[in-house]
């Protein structure tokens, strides 16, 4: 598999696990609507699991906070940068569409309108750009500079995206609470564009006003993590 | 242990694990009454993990759709998919009987025929035929890739089964909302027939108009996966 | 330490938290009051991997239906099973002594009997002799039937404890809701003498008629375990 | 790294994840708000697993009171106890202060002076002085025994920040609910201190007549587990 062929394809099954269980939760008559928090931060972070497994052939960024983070460090020439993020925003896209063809019913069964935007993309608790971007810089640091740390660590059995996996959980279930951890552009963009462009019945705002936080936020708290691992490491 | 009989204890400890959480939670007077949707999932997990270390000898596939899948991969003789078929069903069929003995008085204590019904077969949230296929399709795509992927890592230390249960707690969480995540013909076939034939107090009717969907959809879902992961490995 | 020792202090760490999670679930004024069944189950499950990691010494077994098991399938000399099942029961009732002395306040601020027996004992969620036995047959032949099969696996990195832990999690999530799952003699009658004992203020009765029941069930059960076993391996 | 900023960094990362599902779970208006003893226990066993991989090359302490047990077992040096706890310290504190920023305008929607309190300083569920210093007394000692005997097993793949934090999972499950188990003085004085300087909307008291038991109470437990455990050893 090529680099963008194994992101596309990885990040694809994240978002159909990861918007997965959003639609699972908030959108009505499902089995698991209102099964609360603890299945929302779960999910995500055995989504991330099994797309780190999927993807592992081009590394399993599946972010590309991630991924600009990784060319920092040297881990991945700036070249390769726009293939990666190319394959992850794609595959969000697809991953994003075949969440709405799963729960189509549920679509058509909920009047909420943010509910159905919650499904693809976040949005903060409480609406503040500052706050909103400090919360996103902070969640994608802890994971960033989790990540890093973790390439200290021998895990000989192929057990890394299982500790990945829990770190996004705990993440999740510490940070989440604010703005809903995007911590990844391409996990909101990708199925943003998928809310504007798809016919779902009785949708409402893409809310693009609040689009560029989860872009530049996590962005930011990657790089901060990147150099405060580079200067520790001297 | 021959295969056959492997696949069947194997399956048997899945549906008593399986089924029995579903009892737990939707029968009355239970401890474990309305504990909710992270309770069976993970008990779900936790359950096919179990039965894949107590049928590795067999290679625990406990599902004829992954049968057909590692068939139509190679990986096993088509010779060997009947026997695997028929230790999957024989075996969820007793881990059904065993389900009701364990919960027999709950039974007894509880009115609701689609409740008793519940714990051994699966049924849609929203009835609609295309969609609930759909969601069979999907969510067994996602466990077939998933696994097909696995066997590229190593796990040295007798790990896959964990994380294959892992991989079904994320399906069950993210994709189980809908119809209930049979994944898996004998899963839902098995019990089915328990249902129909033991003399439960009052049950109702066993559904049978529902019944090939979680048949056709998982074997669909599972060859899906096998031609998108031949195509990307070559 | 001893194999007398190990197991002592090993019971003595899984009542203390097994125990545990119950008081701060049904006792009145913790912080961990009604936090429902998930809470109990890991708690269990997670209390069976820190105590056999601590008793490793000995083989962990913190259970005489376990430590039957094991000498039937001779894995153990018959002359050492006194010793473990003396060592179980001793430390089952100190870690039940410590777990009064934690919650004290606790204790006195319920005014439930049934809800302060039910930290230290098990009983039924409906009362039926056979259908109790039953359950605890079934629990504890899935519990021992499942670390026989473990033994086949190479868990290289030490991590045999965390799965034997998972296994207790789906054994409550699955099959608990009957009987509160004892599936282990010395986990029901240490802490029960310890109840009758201790001048907890304001007890009730400590419903002897009902402990015979976690002793038979799940000794039946283990040996139903290991012929099983023996059967298939044959 | 040094031993100190290892220290500094790993607390500081356990802090802003374990402080932060308390704000997450007590403060209004967040997405996780009213979550439940779950998310709290699985979010700060998972923050010592992320903290433990990030901290490993000084052996990731992170707590005075285990600092101060594995001088007493002869691990550290006692010459460098005074750095290891001074990194903690001021860790504990920056991890706060991050907590602050993140969740700021949820500390603002929030009136209730206890529950802000709460984010940052452990409180007794019934206030009782010999009653709480019993209960952090035990649950250090669950921790500290727990992890000398982990010493014992060889987990050759780097899994050991994993059952490190499992055994903290199971601690809060079970034993977390009188006094919500600092178990560690510096989780509780860092924050407090913090508690007490920023200037939070409408904080009350930082009740610093409770803040000598989770000092002490953790110190006096990690004592006990490492005489017990070199009485068992020899």
């Amino acid at each position: 598999m090529s680099n963008f062929t194994s992101e596309l394809i990885g990040t694809m099954i994240l978002i159909l696990l990861g918007d997965g269980v959003v639609a699972g939760v908030v959108l009505k008559k499902t089995k698991s609507e209102n099964s609360g928090w603890i299945v929302i931060t779960f999910a995500w972070g055995l989504a991330v699991m099994t797309a780190a497994y999927i993807a592992a052939a081009s590394g399993a960024h599946l972010n590309p906070a991630l991924t600009l983070a990784l060319a920092m460090n040297s881990d991945l020439p700036w070249a390769d940068v726009p293939i990666y993020i190319a394959g992850q925003l794609i595959g969000a896209f697809i991953g994003a569409v075949l969440v709405w063809l799963h729960y189509m019913k549920h679509f058509e069964a909920t009047d909420d309108q943010a509910a159905k935007l919650g499904v693809f993309a976040t949005g903060p608790a409480i609406r503040h750009t500052p706050s909103n971007l400090i919360s996103e810089i902070i969640g994608t640091f802890v994971l960033v500079f989790g990540i890093l740390s973790f390439g200290l660590t021998t895990f000989g059995d192929g057990l890394k995206p299982l500790i990945v996996g829990l770190l996004v959980v705990v993440i999740g279930l510490s940070l989440g609470g604010t703005t809903g951890y995007a911590i990844n552009p391409a996990r909101d963009l990708g199925p943003r564009i998928a809310h504007a462009i798809l016919p779902i019945k009785g949708k409402g705002s893409s809310d693009w006003s609040y689009s560029w936080i989860p872009i530049v936020g996590p962005i930011v708290g990657g790089g901060i993590a990147v150099l405060l691992y580079q200067l520790l490491q001297n």
